[in-house]
């Protein structure tokens, strides 16, 4: 019996994580849940799965949801409350899905508690990659990816010797624009960013996808999971998604990891890690695919993934400042506050105007981390 | 210190692992090497490579060349030679790089002999799988597969459990005349067949690719390598030969292994695993491959491949019969004797005339082996 906690619970990641859950119920045993503001959803969870500890945004939320809740469960809510469901119950691994480096507190709060990681939650790494990684070693804990091209890299190291690695390529579907210009981008509405032509995911991924922001994210992610320097990193378009990345060795193989785009086979492998389980997604039919595409990276099209490259060497605060001013800028974007292309622009002034802190703590993260939002929030 | 015997060390295979001992000449030692009748060719890898034994396959063969020897070496030859140079040297690795079921012997003593088979030579499995595998498993011998085909799966199952495995897909380039219909096929002659567009390989294996015969005894040295039944192997057409096979598990997840169609690469990796070292191929680049194709097979189009595996599925001595046959058929259409759709009928006529003997050993298989090629000459 595997015993979870999921950080996020009715985003797309939560939501799909419970699915599998759901399909083998003796496998698993949901310890804790935490929401942001779905109350109805998170309800239906509670009263379905019977988690020991649950969790909402404020104190209000909580209030709202408590008489709906099966008797006995601990209601939390909060930054604190989410601590309490990352590190406070019988979990061994805890689905961290929440989007955004504020799931930095509760990560780190869960490998000091010694749980497993389902690391969905990308910002963490991006924006303290090196207190992660460094705090997980000394704790003896694993951090699994969810994200489906770190687990396809994860994957096809199954059985490899580090050192025989000679580059990783993540591949890229080039989002829901990758078939326009930068000219074609003017006056690009919400929902259009939104239509993403492979995966289904939640609405911030979705627009960094299209800036292509998201693979920049996963870039630095993939630098601190796997150890590896950035010009070992590379990023390919592969419109259909069916190649979720690959790993080249020095003897020239390529071990790659295929599948129908979708994110349950993932999320289902770092909990079963390292058996497999059958999923409830299809065979992928090569006959039907016909054809498999692949474009070069092209850093003038998608300069946030240029920004994001030299960030990530740069390192230090640096990709703190990356993940936080777009995220304020794709918030901006979200509520018809800025244009499509002034996300990349947003990003970019913010960037110009950072003094780097060297290595720095959590507490000089945070204090980045508000800067560069206030900024990106004035521009 | 690498030790290696080369059972066919003029052929395609046996060049091309001397061109990767080449290479790293303080990894390997060459103790011994067998050649057919290219005399000048086994002359020349026997003084730059300094073999303890060298094998011919006659004895005047033998004579002709052992004033040009180093000073020193053994020469011996035929069957009992070849036995020799398999079994009787200090090598701690064979390459059963030989074409056809006569390599049997040699295979069979190398391993009683406690060597390590790097197989290329997959009459040998299809023949006598039985016998081999149990021989290799009672001797604990590994038995490291060296077409490409079977190196990919071997490789993509790496680090992964036997009981996680869905299926395994072969893929075929479609050889030679993919792009003909059967129709397309009267007249056709021996030299358009031995253009293969992909792969550069002896003469026999590739008429077998044009007939998808190749296919076949893949797909029944994958029974015997893999222990998987029939019905858990698939063949796929992919003309581009970049995906080299793949395995999908039981979560739908496919590990696939990739790269330039380069021989060398597989054979290193039969001499090196598990390790991986620098092969002198190059790195596949996406973006200027554009496009991989897929088509499912077509076993009407093909039925040299329905042959293999009904052959399989009969087991016993079915599969001696469809591989001596076919050895005869091909050999008589190189020689210009019958046509190459007659490949197909002359074995297909002499599958419809054998009486299956079951559980076959060494004496009945060479029994079998030799009606069937007296049959297949004969029609």
């Amino acid at each position: 019996m595997k015993k979870i906690s999921i950080l996020g619970s009715t985003g797309s990641i939560g939501t799909q994580t419970l699915d599998i859950i759901s399909r083998e119920p003796d496998r698993y045993s949901v310890e804790g849940l935490a929401a942001g503001s779905n109350a109805d959803l998170l309800i239906q969870q509670a009263n379905r799965f019977k988690p020991r500890t649950v969790c909402l945004a404020s104190k209000a939320l909580a209030e709202e949801v408590r008489p709906h809740l099966p008797a006995g469960t601990n209601l939390v809510y909060g930054d604190e409350g989410l601590i309490e469901v990352a590190a406070g119950t019988d979990a061994d691994t805890v689905v961290t899905a929440i989007v955004g480096s504020r799931g930095l507190p509760a990560t780190l709060a869960a490998i000091d508690a010694g749980k497993s990681i389902a690391l969905a939650n990308k910002e963490t790494l991006v924006t303290a990659g090196h207190i992660v990684m460094k705090r997980a070693a000394d704790r003896g804990v694993s951090i699994l990816p969810v994200d489906s091209e770190h687990s396809a890299i994860f994957q096809c190291l199954n059985g490899e010797r580090s050192i025989d690695v000679k580059q990783i390529t993540l591949t890229a579907s080039g989002g829901s624009f990758r078939d326009r210009t930068r000219e074609q981008l003017t006056g690009v509405t919400v929902a259009e960013a939104l239509n993403h032509p492979n995966w289904s995911m939640g609405a911030k991924v979705t627009i960094d996808s299209a800036t292509m922001a998201n693979k920049g994210l996963e870039v630095i992610e993939a630098h601190w999971l796997f150890d590896l320097p950035y010009d070992r990193i590379n990023v390919l378009i592969h419109p259909e998604s069916i190649i979720h990345s690959y790993v080249e060795f020095v003897d020239h193989s390529i071990i790659a990891q295929l599948g129908i785009p979708d994110m349950r086979v993932p999320i289902q492998y770092a909990l079963t890690y390292p058996e497999r389980r059958v999923t409830p997604t299809d065979s992928l039919n090569f006959a039907k695919l016909s054809a498999l595409h692949f474009r070069e990276m092209d850093f003038e099209r998608y300069p946030c993934l240029r920004f994001a490259y030299e960030c990530g060497i740069a390192g230090k605060s640096a990709p703190t400042v990356f993940n936080a001013a777009n995220e304020t800028a794709v918030a901006r974007f979200l509520a018809g506050e800025i244009t499509f292309l002034e996300i990349e622009s947003v990003l970019s002034a913010v960037l110009d105007r950072h003094d780097i802190v060297e290595v720095p703590d959590t507490s000089a993260i945070a204090d980045v981390d508000a800067w560069a939002r206030r900024t990106a929030a004035g521009i």
